[in-house]
Order: C-alpha cells, then structure tokens, then sequence
C-alpha cells in the first residue's frame, strides 16, 4: 500500500512508499481504510524528530472498518489515538490518555494515518454520524481536545474569559468556549484568523492593542510561545484560572511569583473524550470547513507536509486514493 | 514609642527609633500593644526595597487590645494582615486577601508589628486561646498560611504526598500535612531541618537521594528556588497537583511542556484563615517552638534583623520592653 513514513533524509522529514504491506489486526483491533487524515503540528514535529518516532505518522483521521469486529464492519469511525493497556493504576482510574505503557496512533509505538490502511482497537472506535461529512470528521481529535477545557472552567460563575492565539487549535477552542461563555475575547496576531472569528460572531482583539491588566477570571492559552503564558499571567485576576493547551519548545525564562502572589490556577489540558466533539460537529457548534486550506492526494503527500509547515496554512489534509 | 523603620541607609536596610508617636486607630481598628513579633523571608526582602514599602515593617505577631472595641479590649489577639476595603468585587466574593484596595500589615500602605503598638480593623482580630502560649501564637500567620495547602489537595483519594523545602514555611507546612496524609515524602537539603522533621516523626528525605520519576500525587514546592518546581515538574504523576507556596525573586527557565503534556494542575497558594491555624496550635497537631532560634528585645532588632538574615537561623523573634 501507499504510506508516509519520517525520513530524516529528505526535505520534509517524510518520505512516501508504495510498497508497505497493509497492517494486519491483532484480535483486539479492527483494520480501517483511511478516507481522510489531517496534518498537524505535531505531525510536522514528528518529522523534525519529535519523539523519535519511526514508522507512519497521522492521528487525525476518519475512515471505513473492513476487517475485524462485527458491529463495526462497514461502518464510518474516528478513533482516540491513544491506545492503552487497560490494567494499570490510571487505566483502573479511567485516564488511559495518561496509561504509561500505552501507544499512541502514529506519534508513538503504533503505524499512524498517513497510509492507506491503519490498525486500531476497536474500543477506540466512534462511528461517525451521517450528518458530518469525511472533511468535518478528520477535526474530531482537535475539537475533542479543544472541547476539553470545558472541564476546567465554573461557567455557573459566569467568568470574563480571554483566548489568546488564533492558530488552528485556538480557533476551535473559541468556538467551542463560545458555546458556553457569556464574556469571551478572542485575541491573536494573525489578522486573516481575527476576521474568521468575528464572522463567526466572535468578539476579536488584536495582541497589540490589548492591556497588561488583570482584566480575566480565565485565560485561554493557545499560542504555543511562552510569551502568551507571560501575558496570561499578567492579564489573570487574582484566583483566576490560565488554561494551558499549547506547549512550548524551548524552556521559557518567566517570573512565576505571580502564580503565588495571585493564587492562579495554571492547567495543563491536552486530549479530550470524542463522543462530545461529534456531538458539537453534528449540531454545528464548531464551523471547521473554513480551515481547510488545502488537501492533497497521498501520493503527493510530502508536498502536503511542505505546505502545511507554511505559516499562512491552517489544516491540510491527504486523501488516499483507493482502487 | 520604640519602632523599627525600613531606613535603606543601614547595612540591615532597617532602623529603630525611639520617638515615634503611637498610632491612632480610626472608627473601626483596635489599637494594640505588641507583646512578640517575628521576622519572616518577605521582612528581609521588605528591608532590602521589596515593594518599595517606607514605614514599620513586621505582620507576625500577637499583641494585647488596649483601644477600641468593648468585647476586644484586654483581650490578647492575633490579626489577618489584609486590611480590605469591604465594598468591591473580591470582598463581596469573601475573597479579602486579594481586594485591589487593601492595605497589609507592615507590607503595604500599614504600618505593622516592630514597634511597641500598631492599629489594626477589630474585624481582622482573632482572641488567642489560653492555651496557646505568646511564642506560638506569633505563628498563626505562617501556620494560617501553611495549612491553606489542605484546601488544594482530595485526601479521600490517597494520594501520595512529597514536601520539599525544609525552611520556616516548609516545616510548618510539613506538619500540617502530616495531619491529613498518608504517604508524605518531606524532602530537603539541610540536614539539620530534615532531623528536627524526622524528630516529629516524618519521613525524610535528602534531596540528594530523591529520583527524577514521576512518582507523587501532589508536590508541595516550598524550597523559594525555580530548581525545586523544576523537580516537581517531574516528580509528579500524570495529571497530578503542584501546589507552589515559594515565590521565586528572578524570573526562572522553565521547561513547561510537561504541565500540558501530564495535565498538571498547578496552584498558587499564599494566606490561610486564622481559625484554622489556632486550633492546629491549641490542639499541638503543629509545633513551632523548635523553630524559634532567637529572641530580641525591640531595642535591639537592628540585630534580630542581621541575625534573621543568616541561614542557620530559622525563626527570629521580636519582644518590646513595655514600661
């Protein structure tokens, strides 16, 4: 079958093959046709070296079980990419996202996406509901993840919310705040994302005009530079809570006191569950379409990981091209 | 009266002087004689220019009410340092700590407790039981402050405790812990601290010996050093609880890409209630007497203040001399 595979070797660190066998399922797992993946950070990451991963790349994907599982044959699934041991401590206490000895789809110990067929447990599947196309599908994992700061904000408490950057995680993670909040300002660089958000009917604030005072009960941090921590931490109130989705690279020189003298809250939030990302898609709460900015068959898929490293895109996808 | 003033002239970057008028409690304060008083690390950084605070410095102390208010007079109190304003926002929240208006006891805007009298609101004002003795009761403030850490922490699920920092504050906090905790690793460097935390019967550890896994529920970061978050950052288990007492005065490299990647919850945590910390006292469950290594009549506090500030000294007590 056609798959991507992390080449150090070549320009964009992924190199495609034409002759890798089709995975086989283990009796556990289900073998899935790949419709649609979606390159993400982490993807491009992944081919700079990140993890150290070899082998196929992709997570975000939506596709067809063929192989293995009854109830699931035939049918449309996204699936969680990590994928756990199911005994351990944290397994016992439902957080397999955290399991120590779990692999996780095509970032680490396990074939990813960017291929024609994958292998996944089939408790990791959710089938798809007709109403959200194949396009809107390869967004389950973002969305989840975005959806999973809901988690840590009181909106009983009816917080003055900031979301600072406007890339393709903080974009879904406005929309979805957006379907709870009452006060939220989105804020970022990038001026073609802002005017995204206001069509969405969001409220939008460039980062060069905002104000360095406690103005927040909550602040988003989406920016993936440590410079957005240090802003969060200035623009927090007192007992406030800053959010943490994005990480950062480098290790980042900040003044923590305010941590302490300000009481914050500071939460780290990664995955989320993919039963409510469905749930936001299939009811139109988070508008993905216009992410999309390009999509290119698998067979072009380094030119597909040479756009998407470009600063202007925001999600691009690869299409296999089944017989 | 006698009343020590921050002066940055002097070598200590503090002053006494003798001719001082006492101070006039307005409507709503209690005017107090001061019977102890002790130095604590924000007294030191106060002296060296910390918040740029001109006045008489000090906030730890038990006094007697000798003004103002009828239940109150002749009673012998401690009192919350935070003054608030009582109208805004915060204190409609009962949050007063953190009122933008407020003044602190020999911190901010106040005149505080190294002098023979200070004033303070009679609503901050706590009678001290007559079981707790004058040396006890001068440690309600940083008891208050250590046992606030009890509110962060879900003891019904068990969960496996490291402390590090063996200073004032980590001591302190050490044993409230103790009073909750199951499994409490109390880690430090100074082997002196550690013996007199073993003596009351906690286990110690040095941090030479401790290892860089993730092996703790909740990390109690009490060493005033970035070095020792950077520890907690990978001491802790997958969507653990860094609970940070210890402001750190320089801006610290961080790598924080683990509070996203384990979901960390990081807390800042500052004052406690006063409540609280006298019944810890009055029912032994915390012990400060081994932690005063000093006592100074006012008259001499130029050198408590000297003596405060070298590192084998733990608590350094100030007593007027009333005529």
């Amino acid at each position: 079958m056609q798959a991507l595979i992390v080449e150090s070797q070549t320009d964009t660190g992924v190199r495609l093959v034409t002759d890798r066998l089709p995975p086989t399922p283990a009796p556990d797992e289900v073998l899935v046709q790949v419709n649609l993946a979606g390159i993400c950070a982490t993807d491009l990451e992944i081919a700079r070296g990140y993890m150290g991963f070899a082998g196929v790349p992709g997570h975000e994907f939506v596709g067809t079980v063929i192989e293995g599982s009854d109830q699931l044959r035939g049918r449309r699934v996204v699936a969680d990419i990590n994928c756990a041991c199911g005994t351990c401590d944290f397994c016992q206490r439902h957080l397999p996202n955290h399991c120590p000895h779990r692999t996780v789809l095509g970032i680490a110990g396990r074939d990813g996406a960017f291929a024609e067929y994958l292998v996944i447990p089939a408790r990791n599947c959710h089938v798809v509901p007709d109403e959200i196309t194949d396009q809107q599908a390869v967004f389950v994992e973002p969305v989840a993840a975005a959806a999973h700061v809901l988690d840590d904000i009181d909106f009983a408490a009816n917080p003055r919310i900031a979301l600072i950057g406007t890339g393709r995680l903080g974009l879904l993670t406005a929309q979805v705040l957006a379907t709870q909040a009452t006060h939220l300002d989105v804020i970022g660089r990038n001026r073609r994302t802002l005017k995204l958000a206001r069509e969405w009917g969001l409220t939008t604030m460039h980062v060069d005009t905002i104000r360095n005072e406690p103005a927040y009960d909550v602040v988003v941090e989406c920016t993936g530079n440590p410079a957005g921590l240090a802003w969060a931490l200035r623009a927090t109130r007192p007992r406030g809570t800053i959010i943490v989705k994005s990480t950062y690279a480098e290790p980042a020189a900040l003044d923590l006191a305010p941590i302490v003298i300000h009481e914050f809250r500071l939460i780290g939030s990664r995955c989320g569950t993919f039963p409510r990302a469905l749930e936001l898609l299939r009811n139109n709460q988070v508008n993905v379409d216009p992410l999309v900015t390009a999509t290119f068959p698998l067979s072009d898929a380094q030119a597909a990981f040479a756009t998407a490293a470009q600063p202007d895109q925001l999600k691009v996808l690869i299409q296999p091209e089944h017989a």
